[in-house]
């Protein structure tokens, strides 16, 4: 069986518990207390050196960090990663951006207001990384204006991806109402079969 | 033909430059010049809606954003990406550790330092961001004291996407000394057959 190591309010846990899921694998979660420095403990870096959740142990034993590379070796095989090159290169594509302009924002200033309770104190931080944080959901906006899901017609793990944290993203104090198609796209994801909604514990 | 819209002192920029090599397909280099502006045109926001380089066009036309989505499309089916499912996920795993926890310190560190200039109006944000770079080598260097490549005894993807900012680190002020396996590692890439080293221009 494979085990998760996660923490339940945290997005990015919640992508590999919604993919083992989906291939109907069942799974072990081990709850660890982030807030609480339970991922920077000596047995927990021993683990994954980068001290980080989620990470997935597989049934051999063999560790796996990173949330997208769980969502990509989870997916091979499946329609949530196209057999099609090109639509398979702007999975990629998603799940990169998702790391890099989306995550640090959106999932950031979440984490900042709704678990640190830092809303008033880092007032200017938090209006800073919002301000990316819009522009990131704007290039999805723009997106999922041409297409239902993010690579296309069909539902990919770019959509498992994205999903994760612009379902909270209120949470943090975003604002949808400006993105029509993002609000609808949230809806045609939760409708798909099997979908279970956070908090991702097994 | 290939077109990589890029900037020659970028280490993203040099990643899909290096696969095309490697991949032995001719592409065209389109100077982006990101100090001056150039990739948040409404001309380039057209072709990514991000504003970044690099950017790829296929013979065909379409468009690939991404780096390392860029080495993921030109890497499948080489033996830069594993045929085993397991090594390949630890592919995935550097990757988008690459993006998430190297690339925004040590890439940026060197942005600032040596090409905008703020070593010293920037002094403690530049500190701030160093320990979380040192922190990244950290975890590179423990697995490179352990195999001769980040995923095994053969280059990957892993070592394209880790070795673009790792040996320009210094420019942004990080010391290797302390970083012998990640030393000899950097060695044994730049002795790859058809290695090339930046600038990444065609």
């Amino acid at each position: 069986m494979y085990t998760l190591y996660g923490n339940s309010i945290s997005g990015n846990c919640w992508k590999p518990a919604f993919m083992l899921r989906q291939r109907g694998l069942p799974f072990r979660w081990v709850e660890i207390d982030i807030l609480g420095g339970a991922s920077r403990t000596p047995e927990f870096l021993a683990k994954n050196p980068n001290g980080r959740v989620p990470l997935l142990q597989a049934p051999d034993g063999r560790l796996l960090a990173e949330s997208n590379a769980m969502l990509l070796h989870l997916g091979e095989g499946t329609p949530w990663l196209p057999a099609d090159a090109w639509q398979r290169a702007k999975v990629y594509e998603w799940l990169f951006f998702e790391q890099y302009s989306h995550e640090p924002y959106v999932a950031t200033v979440r984490f900042w207001v709704a678990f640190m309770r830092k809303g008033e104190e880092w007032r200017d931080k938090i209006a800073e990384a919002m301000v990316k944080g819009y522009a990131a959901l704007g290039v999805m906006e723009r997106q999922l204006a041409q297409t239902p899901f993010l690579v296309g017609a069909e539902p990919t793990l770019a959509d498992v991806a994205l999903y994760a944290y612009t379902h909270v993203a209120h949470e943090g104090g975003f604002s949808l109402r400006e993105y029509p198609a993002l609000r609808a796209w949230l809806g045609r994801f939760a409708a798909l079969p099997g979908f279970a909604a956070m908090p991702c514990t097994a």
